[in-house]
């Protein structure tokens, strides 16, 4: 079995959430399933200097950067297709809301990288499983929207503590078609028709270990639909 | 309890390899000890594009990429102090033998940042634990050469599969002073006497799973050691 990791960086200002990435390759490689990393060979949106908070110069690719997190071992996503996994998953991160969508500007009405979104849609249409974690699912959420499709998804819950706008995010995927639900950190939401799997992780307040929690419950049921 | 983690960079390449990182932050957060994440404020050696496995341009610091894990949670070496910790982990990458000392370049004559070596020695004169990891040892090695102490240590076993020259690195470690000992991966060695924790990880063939299980011994190891 190959479950398709899809980053969008390195670093949670402006690819994907680290500690969430590596949880997921934990995860996948506990559960014996091959992970293959798989990433758009694009510009970043922009450059975050994670220790200041603000933007820094010169440019940087997003499948370069997600390498890292990979040790080298990644696929561009334009070499990627839904025939050759059993499944998806999408770490979160300020980089899936600025590289692999533009929801982090535009909300609702944000644009989708068109391969994110064929790949989405081919493995959905295919019937295989795809977890999407913390911010993801705004990703999901405009592909599916794009398909003429809908699922059931969370970004959280308002009842947990958050650095986020829960309910703001949850109107927004709302506002594409979907149904949001929430969610606590370390649950997952399943929408069994669609074979969708979201889970809050860093959307809230979290720590390392939560984290990790959580993304094991994400990989062990997409792995159960992923066989099933 | 407080634990120093000591990052080089964010990439296996030329920084902190990421998933020994996380795999520390996770580790010690289910031990129920506090994580705080220190890095050098210098500039990287080099930067490594981890797709091609070639340098590019421009210069990266070695504190601003190490934020990237840390998710901005991190404070510069220079103001660390051994007083506030109450022990240290050192992850592995390259940046451990690029950035933190130059035994990438020097080998046994490696010069080693005077903070680090400062911080290092430190510890061990106060009683309190240091767990190395992955190529990591080479670094305690040479901060204890300095303070004409010596450690038994270990860069992984020539029995098992590595892609590195495990023999080298051992007669390496021993021409500083040290006494090597060979380790397969997921297993510990432990220097009673001065307090130091080493464990090959990523020096030998591994995967995200088992570089968890490894990093979680060694945490195990140096909270027990912390708390005597």
């Amino acid at each position: 079995m190959k479950i398709g990791v899809l980053l969008s960086g390195c670093g949670v200002f402006d690819g994907s959430e680290i500690q969430e990435a590596v949880s997921v390759l934990i995860a996948l490689d506990e559960l014996g399933v091959e992970a293959l990393c798989l990433a758009p060979d694009m510009p970043q949106h922009h450059v975050m200097n994670h220790l200041k908070g603000e933007e820094m110069e010169p440019a940087r690719n997003v499948l370069v950067e997600s390498a890292r997190i990979a040790r080298g071992e990644i696929q561009s996503l334009a070499d990627a297709s839904a025939d050759s996994l059993d499944g998806l998953v999408i770490p979160g991160g300020f980089g899936a809301a600025k590289n692999l969508c533009t929801w982090a500007f535009d909300g609702p009405d944000a644009r989708v990288q068109p391969a994110v979104a064929e790949l989405i849609l081919e493995l959905v249409k295919a019937g295989k499983p795809i977890a999407a974690l913390c911010v993801a699912p705004v990703v999901v959420a405009k592909a599916l929207q794009g398909g003429g499709l809908s699922a059931e998804l969370t970004l959280g819950t308002t009842e947990g503590a958050s650095p986020y706008d829960i309910s703001g995010f949850h109107g927004g995927v709302e506002a594409t078609g979907m149904k949001a639900k929430e969610c606590p950190l370390g649950e997952i939401v399943v929408d069994e028709s669609r074979k969708i799997i979201s889970s809050p992780c860093y959307m809230m307040e979290a720590s390392p270990a939560k984290i990790l929690a959580g993304v094991r419950k994400a990989c062990a049921k997409l792995v159960e639909m992923a066989k099933a």
